[in-house]
């Protein structure tokens, strides 16, 4: 039996559910799924700003996770906000989507394509590819030019270009598997992959998989180096209860 | 119910046991491991010209493993040899041991040490380390200058010469992780892991969930693109039975 | 007449004394300096979970100095935390030390080392090495292994280590400058230099003649593109107040 | 008197005749060319798996032409199958066509073009790239998306898209010369050369004269290290005469 | 009181005129231009050929600036002819306009187009950005396809061609700042980034803000290792007086 | 009938002449080299200064050898001082003694080590691998800290460390080659060779087999994109003859 927590770094309850929802989809019979959000926040993220805040609600997180005994975090937004931080807060594994979704198309393809929401959060997943050692295997990075929170405006909109711009990837990139840029198009995958007949991964669901793998081998977090637990210390005003 | 093929890419019986009891160890309990070795090839793989024998091995276990309805296949010696041959050749996901521990690795720590066999593989794994990305992820590697079979004499000189490594990549290497550098290592990471106080990675157990992972997410190999099956052309000799 | 605010990302008064003192003794005729930190946060900052905590409280620093009028802004901190979200937030420019003292080094050597506090803080360094791109102008990196307030427990015992492996990478990197790795370290650094016979470059006054150059140049951080402001949305919590 | 290798890894023996009419069309007067193909095998090289069954063969006339006395060796298909494999087996040096042309190109201009036959074989141009160290010095990879064998039918219809997509590469690319991807190609580059008035290079000619320069210089392969002759080992089945 | 050398590279009378007066715009009340080119060399600098002669020339240059005591110099050509032959002859800092418009591009913005001359410069800029680390800073580059002299004929074409570039390239790019190319458009920036409401960054101007910093903080180029004074040695010819 | 011009790139008739002799020495029956150096500039190059004057020389040297019909050039000195600038000018290839090795190095083994001069020269040959994409070809850099001019002084103790270095390199480094970084110490190459039994690299030697294979090939450079011939325009004083 494994508890996995997913967090939602934005404070959406519609996409902590979307999320969620994706999450469960894909766990393993022992793993239950808890899907969490900050009390405090950003409603969605779409910058480096909105990321700096969210990571604060990620660590919050993290921190109840652990009282709380989970074997595992995810953190479910495809900026992997806050990832090393938590790395040092938890003692499980930590997974961020854009991680897990990144190298899960590593494994099924040469090269991918990323397709995400606005054109400013495209420098987080450069950024990202870089960090991760990825910057050769991405194809081509698009964007919808929509905010996330579209994706939860019950039109089908956003959708739509997601599916259109996937389609346009296929088309022109020369790439094997296409990435989903949004913990918020987690319930796109399963649909696009079998249209467009190639891996269109979400990395929710990859992100699942990843820690449930972690803690079947047993492994956690490494506390030997640079992720050891955070130095104690006395944190002040809205963080002290974090350390 | 899911098949995994384990294919230890040498023909030594005693190796591919250890390598299916590896597997086994850490297989769900929905799974079932076949762990097999090429009926003709080398006895261990030390060289890229080993490499390239035992790739022509894997390809015919591959189709086999094809032919009997397996789900995923797991190439089951660090120099991952014949991997995207083996990803034409398949439907279903192929995963490499080295592949696997090094995107393990970097899950659970920000740089990894590598601990291997002779010296002249060293070069395989600095070559995979660039195309994985992960060039800038491993801080050292080792090798117990040692050859593949030591590890298979009964003796357990090389198994201390392996924890002896492993214990001067964490006092000197600054990094977080240990990835072991051979099939043949698979039952040492479990000991190492508890004794050293930091992940020590075999890459069989670890390629395993990774195929359980993506078997769940329902990805194949991505059959768009690069990695599609062979183009279908007359064989000729030894090899007419592959296509 | 420009104002400057330089953030000390920690919450120790002495450090940021420290800092602002550092900061004036450069500072052109025309600049005056306003040395400040978050009210609330961690008291130093020596790994990814200090710096996203401290990250929150530059924010609300930029916030306050830009509603003051400060010309541009400095964070004061080695590991550069929060710098794109506050170059989101600000309309001036906006410069962390690590990203100036790194800068600095590469006009006047061809290589340069880093000699740092903590070992668990070496990888800040690398990530932000590789992110400016400056991975191979880098020789070496030095941990002297003593926390971040031990340069203010009045001792010098952290100075001298500081010095000791200032000799030590000047005589085995090979490199044609040395960064000090702490905001902490600032005063050290035109004594060292005068010592060494080589720059001995301290970011905090590095990175105030930065800002004064792009505001003499009448460059603020581009609001075209990917560093834009944060699109306004309800913040809740604690955050409120900072959109 | 200097006895080459030239090898084609395919069984085509219509290609094995216009590499061999290439090679010797640039043979020094004492050098003597032996064209060859493997006896068993893929009728034409168009993707990895097809690549692992042309290495046997390669490493089989590598083998014969050691017996043979040959002082070097070339691999003329584009992706290199079996480079490094080929190299511990060998005395003497060993070239692919794709590196011969790759380097060549780096000398006469600041960047290259590469135009090949399908797209699927563009990846193995790219680790190539990769692996040699060239990747920023190719400027685009340009596909006629033709199988290999349609360079021998007879039509003229490859031969014209290649003329095309050199066309085309020379007016957008901003390159200063053309790589030709594939041993097929061979007898186009003179002629293209001087109808495009910039070098059109076929790595067949360019490693012919690197094989010559390397036996004129006493270099073979180094036994030192890595590329030492493989370990001996008993070889079973249809590898058993390869050891 | 501070004296700044800006050595425009070629025998352009007006050119250095237009350097001069760009360096004066922005110099900080202590600091005095000489504005000064070589007595022989090229008119224009328009290829490696051209840089090779104008380095001789930066370097007499340099030398008589050192011997009338100026603080620090300033190569006002974009490839930056002789940088780092100029620094170890100079005790102060020596800055290039194409490295102080690159680095200056990243401290306010995510990712920076180039707008530069004759396509046959856009090697020159490559390399320069391999060199200091900026190749992934850098999202496009561009040319006006016009000589650097059509920039001094009057006639206001070349001007307005760089202003249409720039254009394209804010539509285009997605980069946040715009580095002009030539040392001839340094009259252009402050207007055009005010009709693109984005940083378009004259490097003549950013790098007298640059060699003023490290004047102010005490740094000279480093003359410990690799940049020390050039080793004393008999020059002959016309290269007499320069040692 | 062929003739190779070998520019040795400093003014030493000594350094001349082994130049000379180990261009003949490898020299193909129907070659025929001239051995030249220009006629002022400096006796030695040791850092960027010498490179920058002693590349006017260089091309002073190209020019004539232009006009005297050679069919290819040579630049005999390990920096490759005006190596583009020089490919400009001619219309035959141009090849450097440092790229030449490190080139050839690639070809038989996996990765090389380099013994040169003074210290203070590595950093040209780190910038060399950067530039010639072999940064991670190259597994270490040695320099016996002796000045070029050592290697002619008859004492042979500057011979006596290279050749100890280079055991040293074969016993440390791990490489299959060695690649010696000075024009001057050409004549040492075979014998180090012989004594180590792997690849000991002379530059001089390697250039002059690649301008013979190029000339072969019917390459010279490309004069399609930025190596054209340099722009027509008046060169004034001593430079007035060179274009």
């Amino acid at each position: 039996m494994s508890l996995i927590q997913v967090i939602n770094p934005n404070t959406s309850a519609a996409m902590t559910e979307t999320i969620g929802a994706a999450a469960r989809a894909v766990a393993a019979p022992g793993t239950e799924i808890i899907a969490v959000c900050p009390r405090h926040g950003v409603p969605s993220i779409e910058g480096h700003f909105d990321e700096a805040i969210a990571a604060v609600g990620v660590l919050e997180q993290v921190a109840l996770g652990k009282a709380q005994g989970v074997n595992g975090h995810v953190i479910a937004c495809f900026g992997d906000p806050g990832l090393l931080a938590a790395r040092e807060l938890a003692s499980g594994p930590v997974i961020g989507i854009a991680e897990a979704a990144m190298h899960t198309a590593t494994l099924v393809a040469t090269r991918f394509s990323i397709v995400t929401t606005l054109p400013r959060t495209l420098i987080i997943a450069r950024h990202l590819l870089q960090q991760y050692g990825f910057t050769h295997h991405c194809a081509a990075l698009h964007a919808i030019d929509l905010p996330v929170l579209a994706l939860e405006d019950g039109s089908g909109i956003a959708q739509e270009r997601v599916r259109q711009r996937c389609i346009q990837a296929k088309r022109e990139d020369g790439s094997g598997a296409i990435v989903l840029g949004c913990g918020g198009m987690a319930a796109l995958a399963q649909e696009l992959t079998r249209e467009l007949g190639m891996p269109v991964i979400d990395g929710v669901s990859a992100a699942v998989k990843m820690v449930e793998s972690l803690v079947a081998l047993g492994f956690g977090t490494s506390k030997q180096g640079d992720l050891d637990y955070p130095r104690q210390k006395p944190l002040s005003g809205p963080f002290q209860h974090l350390n």
